[in-house]
């Protein structure tokens, strides 16, 4: 991708002094800032990287545009934006050894010896997903077996379950592991005669895991690079980043200030600290050509339903005696977002169970009065997952005109979990994007990458079916909560937008937003769930410049 | 300022294609790249805000400049640099109330009430100033004097001589000082019978300081503001910010982003870690038109020579037992060195005393042939201070082509202090600009801003007289010391930009460099060093922009 920033850059500054972009002979498919889908078959794009015309099949075409595409018939949809995802997070999940397709210790050993040939600046080697069951070793690996592939550095690589931990003599040092050192509860030292082995089961893990280092600013830029790489693969042109550290947003700046910014990132500060120190009293202005901009804070409200740290109004299914809890007291959240609000800040508040979703909307409301009296501006509240909702509590998201920030490929990979923690009276309230639809909510969609693929089209397949990848169950789990293909695309786009305070640049293609655009291999308006599921994109286009394409890689402006 | 920062703004968004300046009728002086005085009597900016041509009496003017300013005779100087300062605190220190023209009790009194009231955000409030032997108060001023004054709100005031501060009821209870409240070692909590009266004496002020709130990001951006306004008027157009924390940085963005960043600021991390967060790994680039990059690093090597902290050869003539000490191991002066060259950071090694001059030389000493076998590019070592030098290690300067960074008005300012600590066989190597000048080091010159004043006019009369601003000691202290008005305006701009690796665009004002210069009322290169302490600009320019007029103060386009 490098090659293809430094490509578009040049571009840029050598633009001539009119040049307009032609797509045309197109299957071309927008929403209008309505919401109602729009089609067209060409695409004039201005200098200044906006839209300048949609143009239908009887439109005159321009005599000499200074760039000319012929679509030859491909559909080009809007650039689709994920809501909630985790820029650097899937960065550097991008840049860990992953064995996963290693079928013996010593594949996995060559494997090894060779990521660490090319990353000497690397102070330890990190990665996942060995399985010795798949080797046929018939043990654990042993830090030795380790040593023998990389013996100076510390190599710390999680088991593909994320169960266990496979550290070298190196990182054992590095963590002051010693015969002395003692199993924490819920964990397991593996080792005979209380020599340990090199394998941390569980807690244990924690003991190699303090000793990493904290990655450098050249692990955040390769982050950086790699996330914007893979991002722009898949057809993502923006992406809300939910939890921004000052260290991540430095590297934004970074890359922004070299132009190595493509995708455009809209940020919420993690905690208020992190959004104060990073943007000051107010949000930033929009920076690099709308690449970049802190817009709000991310409040952690709850945890998540697998590990039951969502918090819930009535016991798990799973497990009685528990219920979760909230992470923030009444006071503490609400403190939170006044001061946010008094600066302008968008607020959104990670709420997956029922109890804190009713909390959120109860803070909201107690706000929202004296805000609106005392500061000028529109709210635009955000819950983040709105994964468990009380039926009762549903018509309160639009009465608080709170935006449902939702991950719909969540549904499918929680399903058989949450019947679990839920039972079966519950679900009536779990991913139910078309009753908050239906009772006037706004949807927004995302991925949460990288706990998910940030793939949007497994997204809107997901949306608009609600099967797995395997499109099971048949005919869908709860149907009734599936929405349109209107509304998933208006989720991943339009409101997606709107949900960051966007909507004035992106998430339509309509003329005077920022030409943000995917060619893609089908037409999500007519193809099949599992064709949708299986789309990718073959170009990707930001601000009138092709960032990617399917065939060369990310590379080759236009 | 902001009147006239939002009106440069406008002028540079409206700037029609070919607005070319012509400021005629000066008596202009340069330094060439070479350090040779250059006159001219006519200045030709290009709409790039650079310099076009250096007009002489007899060249033809261009016959319709877009904008034309006769001088009137004029002089005109290249904007001086300071090479070593703090921004932010200028900034803070020009936020403080301020009460040393206060005459009475009563009429402090008034004063805090009326700052309170300019600033009902503040936390806090904070001054300085204060004498009660001026008052003739006969006493010192009580908790239940300010509490008079401001109730509610903490107030803290230091005394005039910084020995002792002043606090109310709301400052003392939030600093959570009680009757049981001890006096700490080498400090007084003052009061009756074990009641806290309102007075704490030097170390005793540490309990109420550290109590004070850290700066909002609104109380930095205001800071940031005052600090431009208080250089533009003193004609500073740029600046090295010595040891910048990653919160001054991300103000000096915010300021960036907006275009109200005037002022150049040139970066040097406090210390390794804040280096790496804010530019990562290497210095940034250049930002906002050359207004803003961070180059390297500051490292405290030793203290300052008050309070005996600064690291000598032989004890304090006026403490015998002590030599101050050094701040870091050789490993780890070393070890920094080492991290930020490699990354092509430049450091600036804060030495006062003569063993820390003599240890930074020999760490630049102990690393130069590897880093030029193993880092391609300029070091340009910095020594900051540089104040009391062994005469025998002056030459090690010339050969290691480290940079003496210079503040003349210590000289003056710590003349009786020096005499005192060092005796009269030290002083030989002690400001010793002249000597380091004749061995063929290169000096920049700088103020230290806020520890002294930051007017630079007051710096180069120092430098050519060695006389403090009474004209005194008479002919000047150690005058061959003092060196040529050439060598002390090149101090200030030429070879402080060269220290700031800057040189290709400001400190001269040959075609194609920044079009930074000011309008003075005398001719400093004839002036007395009486008149040129009193000089002042009358106008300020920063890229083809005036900022500052005298008579409007700091505002108006050109």
């Amino acid at each position: 991708m490098k090659r293809l920033l430094l490509a578009a850059l040049a571009l840029t500054l050598a633009a001539p002094a009119h040049a307009d972009t032609l797509i045309d002979n197109v299957n071309g498919i927008t929403l209008d800032k309505d919401g109602k889908l729009v089609r067209f078959t060409g695409l004039l794009i201005g200098t200044d990287g906006k839209v300048k015309q949609l143009l239908d099949r009887k439109d005159k075409r321009p005599e000499r545009p200074d760039f000319k595409q012929d679509g030859r018939g491909k559909t080009l949809i809007p650039g689709l934006i994920d809501a909630h995802g985790h820029v650097m997070g899937l960065g550097f999940k991008l840049m860990l050894l992953d064995l996963s397709d290693t079928g013996s210790l010593a594949e996995a050993q060559a494997a090894i010896r060779k990521y660490a040939a090319e990353n000497p600046e690397m102070p330890w080697i990190i990665g996942t997903g060995w399985n010795q069951e798949k080797w046929g070793l018939g043990r654990f690996p042993t830090a030795a077996d380790l040593d023998a592939a990389v013996p100076g550095r510390p190599v710390w690589l999680e088991r593909v379950d994320g169960h266990a931990g496979w550290a070298n003599t190196a990182a054992m040092a590095a963590a002051k592991i010693t015969p002395a050192s003692k199993s924490p509860e819920g964990g397991r030292i593996e080792g005979a005669g209380g020599k340990p082995s090199g394998v941390f089961v569980d807690a244990a893990m924690r003991l190699v895991d303090s000793a990493k280092p904290k990655p450098l600013a050249r692990d955040l830029d390769r982050a950086l690079y790699l996330a914007q790489q893979k991002l722009l693969e898949q057809g993502i042109t923006a992406i809300a980043d939910m939890g921004t550290t000052i260290e991540e947003w430095q590297a934004y700046r970074r890359a922004g200030d070299k132009k190595q910014l493509a995708v455009r990132i809209i940020s919420y500060g993690g905690d208020i600290d992190n959004m104060a120190i990073i943007a000051g009293s107010e949000p930033t202005p929009w920076l690099y050509d709308d690449r970049l901009r802190m817009v709000g804070v991310k409040l952690y409200l709850d945890g998540a339903l697998g590990s039951r740290g969502a918090w819930l109004k009535a016991p798990y299914s799973d497990a009685p005696g528990q219920k979760g809890l909230p992470l923030l007291t009444p006071a503490q959240l609400r403190n939170k977002m006044v001061r946010a609000s008094m600066d302008k800040f968008q607020v959104a508040i990670h709420a997956i169970g029922d109890a804190a979703n009713a909390e959120a909307l109860a803070a909201i409301a107690d706000l929202t009065a004296d805000l609106a009296t005392n500061v000028p501006g529109e709210r635009r509240w955000r819950i983040e997952h709105a994964q468990i909702i009380d039926p009762a509590d549903i018509a309160r998201f639009a009465e608080l005109k709170v935006i449902a920030s939702m991950q719909p490929i969540h549904q499918p990979s929680d399903r058989i979990m949450a019947e679990a923690r839920l039972g079966p009276d519950r679900l009536k309230g779990a991913y139910a994007w078309r009753s908050l639809q239906n009772a006037g909510v706004r949807l927004a969609f995302g991925s949460d990458v990288p706990v998910e693929s940030a793939n949007p089209f497994a997204g809107i397949a997901a949306a608009i079916s609600r099967t797995d990848a395997r499109g099971e169950p048949f005919g869908g789990w709860r149907p009734e909560e599936a929405v349109s293909r209107e509304t998933a695309l208006d989720g991943f786009t339009r409101t997606a937008a709107y949900a960051g305070f966007a909507e004035d640049r992106i998430g339509t293609l309509m003329p005077g937003m920022r030409a943000d655009f995917l060619i893609v291999d089908a037409d999500p308006m007519l193809a099949s769930p599992d064709e949708i599921r299986r789309m990718t994109p073959l170009e990707t286009w930001i601000g009138g410049y092709r960032y990617y394409k399917q065939k060369d890689g990310a590379t080759v402006g236009r």
